[in-house]
């Protein structure tokens, strides 16, 4: 046996952080292009664009700015919150898979 | 920000244990009986049942035993080892629950 789990980080009710929102924060922060980190995720830039602001909304608060356009077109970077937030994430999601494997351990595979 | 997590148990890639599928094993241990454990889930007999067969399937292992009908009916109950998985799932369920909280802590209310 296995265990699973999802996890997820609510703001007031609302969904403000899973494991694939910040994959695609980490990837605007990764490309410096929310085009790049769309494609990537296989998502059209308008809803990638839609995720982000849904997220931000859901937060009231800046995680992602942009640069206007030039020769190189323009870019998009995480703001300062942005990116200690996804670096927040990323170190509950880490904890917490230590932890269920330990906690699994524990409750099944030792004698009672 | 609340964190939030929904936990399961595989075994060989397929679902076998979850919050819902113990509260149905939990209410026929509690009820004795099956018929009264569907309907506190608002489940139909039928479904229950093929519910309590694809968990023994899964994992491979006889929870539930039925008793025949007599005066008052047949009742069901958890088989021993039927009782020791809820149990240790519960177990499980709760560790994780407690850690969560404090990895979330740990994650996002302390300074950087």
């Amino acid at each position: 046996m296995e265990p699973r789990s999802k996890l997820w980080v609510e703001k007031d009710g609302k969904l403000a952080l899973s494991d694939y929102r910040v994959r695609l924060l980490r990837l605007i922060d990764e490309t410096g292009s929310l085009a790049e980190a769309a494609a990537q995720m296989q998502l059209s830039y308008r809803r990638a664009w839609g995720k982000v602001k849904e997220i931000e909304r859901n937060l009231d608060v800046k995680l992602v700015e942009s640069a206007a356009g030039g020769a190189g077109g323009g870019g998009s970077r995480l703001t300062a919150e942005g990116r200690r937030l996804i670096e927040r994430y990323e170190r509950f999601g880490a904890a917490v898979e230590q932890d269920l494997a330990r906690d699994f351990a524990r409750a099944f595979e030792r004698d009672p």
